[in-house]
């Protein structure tokens, strides 16, 4: 098997001659690894298969081995969503600025590729094509991990993408696949100093801290979302409910769905009986404080400490009645991801205070959690969304996949 | 003794406040803390007579000593730094793009406070007061850390800073002072994820490489210049050795100072002799390969693989004769810390292969490297040089203090 120092090794060879290739040469390599996921599809699907019937005989969970799951309707989706980068404007040599500085000094910032990007996903193949594809187009070599449910299907894909890139003549190593799914693999790529610079977890909570506690190498967390919607005392009654209503239910599984209500006690019983009729409509649990239960009753599951700080990511909601905008916006900054976040209300004064003082990278007035993502604030294709504030905050695009030099050109100049 | 715990809240709920004040507040605290610096200038030198005695009893170095001491000129200077910071536009509250999506839901990119910062830093108690009031500028609330060697001098420094925010009506909190010196108190604060948003540490590359190993907060790293100047074949002789002798001895003992020449073969026998005749002059040691030797004699000491990649910040220089750009590039690359990197070259293709193919944050052709500095870029006062690609690269301005967050107001959407 090959080692983790042996990829690193070829990957910071491919990433020089990548990041001296063309924007058509990428595009033509992203075509041909479109059509090549279609033209294989059958060796991909059988891969998967394996992958399946494994899951199956292992207990995972019908939700997880959906996510795991391809089909030709699946496969084809993700070769278009490969051919839709192509259209993407290319993020590398973009002049971010400069200036010829009075002894004649001229000065050029320029956007050029991170290099090397790991990414340690979990269990969903289509994560292997749409990460390899973004860190091509901004003319980064990547190093996938997948999650062990996902190795047949991600090898295979791998391997298709390899193909493509040697047919256009770029080196096959600007995507490499980490075969070995151990949890000590994975912790070795987070220490990679030498070849990485970038690692971009992708997965829930557990495998965020492992990063965070582990990784040695420059990192972007992603993607925990712990979220709220405070309805405050002025709350439009039928657009919190309604806000609500969708924020958590129109996509549980997702990181921009939220996971608690917090509701001001002024206006909590009228409100709550309305929510709780719109959300039974979806069987969704509620977990309340004791103010909850008193006004919703014993259908409602009394709520622990631990139940504000979870990411559900399920059919469940954490329910707290507040006294005041301060401490909706305290609870929130002591128990969010700093993901996204919304008010409900009707007062100015109330919104702004709301927007100012939450620490989120998304913080919303009157308006679902659920916009958060790349497609949907207009960025174009997303590698995830950051919950740090360093580099990148919220919805990730192609950009956040570089960084930026200077070129200093002179004729004799010293200082 | 406080509790970096305790600070840490404390930090927290001084940055909440601090990141609502208006530009004009803080620039009236900045204004006071100069004025306080300059009237408890007594207090300050008295505190420092303390640190430099000290010093000197333990024995160390009288370059070291030199960067402790503090002088009334000194003080002066730090309080003109102080007042330039109020000049400098603020980096808060700009916008920095949005639109208005197709289902009216407007969303605003704005540039927000990073929240806490940490500093660490070394004995030079000046940068206490340099960080200090770039994070007061940027909202940011601080935590320092200097080194053990400059204790009483940064804690009079501290005390002079949270009277002027106190009398100015801000929380004193924004500017605290780590009173445990110890290698233990560092390596907590590297950890202190639940309050500090950014690590930024100034320092050798003893510090730089501890905050690496035990960081889990977000770290810039700064400062590690091992910079070379590689001799192309077809460079002007002059004008290599005027380059060369300018990064070298103008201040050895600052980052952005070469520790390397690389020169090409065909170059090196006229080269060699006129470089060693000009930094003869200024006592430079040079350590060299055999080539080097071969043509410069015994007087050059050979270099061992170290030394190629050490940051004297002295009177020394490693020379090494590679046979092509490639493997000057190649040797940047494996062996430089990304910081500054210069060719001198009359060779079009040469120059711009070396551009695009080194990785580093300032690409030099045909100037001296020392030119990596906020103020000669033009970029106003810097917080340091960032080696790291992440958030920022190269000077790092008071902008990279911020992040940003999206506010997105809306009248009901849902998805």
């Amino acid at each position: 098997m090959t080692t983790l120092q042996q990829m690193g090794q070829r990957a910071k060879k491919a990433a020089q001659i990548l990041s001296c290739a063309s924007t058509k040469e990428k595009n033509q390599a992203l075509l041909t690894i479109a059509d090549y996921l279609v033209r294989e599809k059958e060796a991909v699907l059988s891969a998967n298969r394996q992958d399946v019937a494994l899951s199956q005989q292992n207990g995972v969970s019908p939700a997880m081995v959906d996510r795991l799951r391809l089909t030709e309707a699946r496969i084809d989706a993700i070769a278009d969503a490969v051919r839709e980068v192509v259209a993407l404007p290319d993020p590398v040599g973009v002049v971010l600025g400069g200036s010829t500085r009075p002894n004649g000094l001229s000065i050029t910032k320029i956007s050029v590729p991170m290099g090397v990007v790991g990414m340690i996903f979990e269990a969903r193949p289509n994560v292997a094509v749409d990460a390899a594809v973004l860190c091509l187009k901004s003319s980064n070599a990547c190093i996938l991990r997948g999650g062990k449910e996902a190795i047949h299907s991600c090898t295979a894909l791998t391997n298709v993408m390899r193909q493509a890139l040697e047919m256009v003549g770029l080196p096959c190593d600007c995507i490499q696949l980490v075969e070995d799914t151990s949890r000590a693999s994975a912790v070795e790529m987070m220490k990679l100093n030498d070849y990485l610079d970038l690692l971009v977890p992708r997965g829930g909570a557990g495998l965020i801290r492992s990063v965070v506690e582990n990784a040695t190498v420059p990192v972007i967390e992603t993607g925990t979302g712990n979220c709220h919607v405070y309805v405050d005392a002025s709350a439009p009654l039928e657009m919190a409910v309604k806000i609500v209503d969708n924020a958590k239910t129109s996509r549980p599984s997702v990181c921009n769905a939220i996971e608690n209500v917090l509701v001001h006690r002024e206006i909590a019983p009228i409100f709550l009986p309305a929510m709780k009729k719109a959300l039974d409509a979806h069987h969704v649990q509620l977990r309340g404080c004791p103010e909850t239960i008193a006004i919703l009753g014993d259908s409602v599951v009394p709520a622990c400490d631990a139940d504000y700080n979870t990411e559900f990511l399920d059919y469940i909601l954490a329910v707290k009645v507040v006294g005041s905008l301060e401490e909706a916006i305290d609870h929130i900054n002591a128990h969010g991801t700093h993901h996204s976040e919304c008010i409900v209300t009707s007062n100015y004064q109330n919104s702004e205070k709301f927007t100012a003082l939450v620490d989120a990278a998304a913080v919303y007035v009157n308006a679902s959690t659920r916009f958060t993502d790349g497609g949907e604030f207009g960025l174009g294709a997303e590698i995830g969304i950051s919950t740090q504030k360093l580099h990148a905050r919220g919805p990730m695009g192609l950009s956040h996949l570089t960084t930026y030099k200077y070129i200093l050109r002179g004729n004799g100049q010293i200082r």
